[in-house]
């Protein structure tokens, strides 16, 4: 197994190709990197005397050996570079140049191949962003902050073959509230690669959920083997891009993966136990949903809801997920039926009426709780019916953390609803805006339990 | 055909159940109605001489006759006013009052039935929100506008047999800043059922767009043929809910409706021109895409992005939906070889390379808009790299003015592009958070297309 530690938490850092000028990207690497990272970082650029307000060096040899070297010079430099580096016995180097495999020049990332052979210097890269560790702040991407904050610390690890999409999915993390362990772009896989990356954060005690944005894998034997050891003990999620003709052809000179052949990947996923997410917004939905560790012990769900129209949506998605929307036990609808307004009818889902308060909701929640034909909960509070406020979603938090089943909220709405999802972002009870995720959410939870046993 | 002029257009108003709680349903009601609506209103409530400094009647008998009485008495009390109203020869109720067939109680509701039978009124109801008129502001939403802000006037047209999910249809129109024609909250359909509304929006020139969600129908004959009459002049999505067989017991228990066989239902939406939407968010994206009446010839579509991931996922939805990623042209081709940097491949989809500035997006898309082989175009802009700014969408929209090809943007990300889409909500081209729900907002265009032949 590749050690990556010097990746995630170097002591030291040089930035090659640093530049005095805000718009290129080597002042954007240097400035990410001196932010909030506590390490020596070195720029180097032959040009400048300082830049950012630290010396800098002429060249690498000067600096001597570091940690990491970030190599963001033009493609014709960055062979001689990358000589010097294995020469001073740098153990990792981040390339983040582009113009190889993925414009059909391949012999030019041969070379790279050759020049690291044989040598302790690891690669990441060409052609990306790099890595962002939420934790030692290293940070060689060069999108400004203004443009791309950066996401909190966290537990959550994700690996993009794509910097145009990792960097999305960077912002949107950030925007959701999701606190990061790892997070690593890596391009053409010219030396380290997918399989590298997932068997290095299937072993890091900071990551508990490895989610993955994948184009084509560079062997996809290792890759489910390692694959099929970490799904155990975390859940993996991957997002396949280049499923179709079209998108296969595109994402070879994209990144110049083989994307293959979709079947193959779905069935190789399956027996690997990775859960695939058809979206976007699915690889967030699950991974924050995951991430909590509450696995349901099957998949008998309750939703509830003070809107009747979204009971039936509700249950519309469960069968279309395949989650059983069980019904109501005997016991529990006897203590239901002294808590709800007697023309409530007792079913799943449960309709607490459009007058429900938090304290019906809380009893209602805590019978449910308790019931043993209950594998976990979909609790929708719409925020728009005059006497439920807010409030009913801190109830359903206070209620979550005491026990072991896995609840999710929906509150579909504009302005008012979407703030304050906005508040409880990040902590507590996942909370979803549209039905159908609350619902998919739920499902990945029922997944990775199947795939745990 | 069943007018229902007097339900949007009236003169006067009386709000039957005004009341002085602001707690209260019938204070609400009173205050919604007042806002902005020009026309006269009148509260009825014998126990006050005034709410919110109008006048209060003992009883409508004392009011007279109006255009539209809203009746929001408890139900005790409803067939005594609705009597009153039959007996002055008001034109217009609105039942907002529950607990009829939902509640499994068939007999009071057939005795209002019996009420109105021979008369001259007509009721929307009961267990129903009512209606929200966007230009006339007739507003007999019991939701007050802090926790429910109203949309802006324009031309789709809303339809919603389940009262809560039409006050979160109405939460999120106005949050995606789109105007609306009328709202209808129809409830159980005692008396005016779907099909007559429908009817009504078809010969409504105010309506460009019928946007409806159904749990059960009325009358399947003859809503298909209506359906198949107005799809004709302007689309019909609908959102069906109660597909599974929990969800249509659910149905049952919410509307009293008798959702059936959801595969009976998909071939009659098939047959009557109806677009299906499978999510909440399906149904705005295809009607805000649909109101600007630009329809694509045929399927071939081009996406054109700043972020290659972006553009392989775009592919990859767009083969899933049945859209042609087309080939460019040979005479494209030629163009944009002179505009693109050298390294870039000329590939549908398009990659503009991560430097694209917005000189580069309006020089492609002039071409691409004069490419008789292309009939829409996708635009992703991600705004998270270096050179692109969000002026890249004013560029965009500069040239969708020009053309009949629609185009739809999609930037995704976090606050810095979401708040870039606020801006671009409800004016120019459709703007989306994710690929996806373009890719699906251009195929129901396609689709639309279609069914127009």
């Amino acid at each position: 197994m590749a050690n990556l530690n010097g990746f995630f938490n170097p002591r030291s850092v040089a930035v090659i190709g640093a530049s005095r000028d805000p718009d290129k990207v080597g002042y954007a690497i240097l400035e990410s990197m001196t932010e909030k990272y506590k390490g020596e970082v070195y720029p180097v650029n032959p040009n400048a005397k300082s830049i950012l307000a630290l010396k800098c060096y002429p060249s690498i040899k000067e600096v001597g050996k570091v940690d990491l070297a970030i190599i963001a010079v033009p493609k014709g430099f960055v062979s001689g570079v990358l000589r010097d580096c294995v020469s001073l016995q740098i153990e990792n180097a981040v390339i983040v140049t582009a113009g190889y495999s993925e414009m059909g020049d391949q012999k030019s990332e041969d070379e790279l191949r050759k020049i690291i052979k044989g040598s302790k210097t690891r690669l990441i890269g060409v052609n990306c962003l790099g890595v962002l560790d939420g934790h030692s702040n290293v940070d060689t991407l060069f999108l400004p902050r203004s443009k791309l904050p950066r996401p909190k610390g966290g537990n959550i690890s994700f690996i993009s073959q794509s910097g145009a999409f990792g960097s999305v999915l960077l912002d949107l993390i950030a925007y959701e509230d999701i606190g990061i362990s790892k997070f690593i772009s890596y391009g053409n896989q010219t030396d380290l690669k997918d399989v590298d990356f997932l068997e290095y954060l299937g072993n890091d005690n900071k990551t508990e959920v490895v989610v993955i944005y994948m184009e084509g894998v560079s062997d996809g034997r290792k890759f489910m083997e390692v694959a099929r050891r970490v799904s155990r003990k975390k859940p993996i999620i991957i997002f396949k891009a280049g499923k179709s003709k079209a998108g296969s052809e595109a994402a070879s000179s994209h990144t110049g993966a083989l994307a293959g052949s979709y079947r193959v990947y779905q069935a190789a996923f399956k027996q690997s136990g990775i859960i695939e997410a058809l979206s976007i917004e699915e690889m967030f939905d699950f991974s924050k949903c995951l991430e909590l560790g509450k696995l349901p012990k099957g998949k008998k769900i309750v939703a509830i809801t003070n809107g009747g129209g979204f009971g039936v949506i509700t249950s519309d998605f469960m069968e279309q997920w395949g989650l059983d929307p069980v019904k109501i036990s005997k016991s529990s609808e006897k203590k239901l039926k002294t808590i709800l307004p007697k023309y409530a009818g007792i079913h799943n889902p449960l309709d607490l009426i459009g007058d429900a308060d938090k304290e019906r909701y809380k009893k209602v929640l805590e019978i449910l709780v308790d019931d043993k034909c209950v594998d976990g909960i979909i609790v929708i509070s719409l925020l728009q019916p005059v006497p439920v406020g807010p409030e009913v979603i801190d109830v359903v938090n206070e209620i979550a953390r005491k026990t072991d089943k896995p609840i999710v909220i929906c509150a579909t709405g504009g302005e008012y609803t979407l703030n304050y999802i906005k508040k409880w972002r990040g902590r507590g009870v996942p909370i979803f805006a549209a039905p159908e995720r609350a619902v998919k959410a739920i499902w990945s939870l029922v997944k990775y339990s199947e795939i745990k046993k």
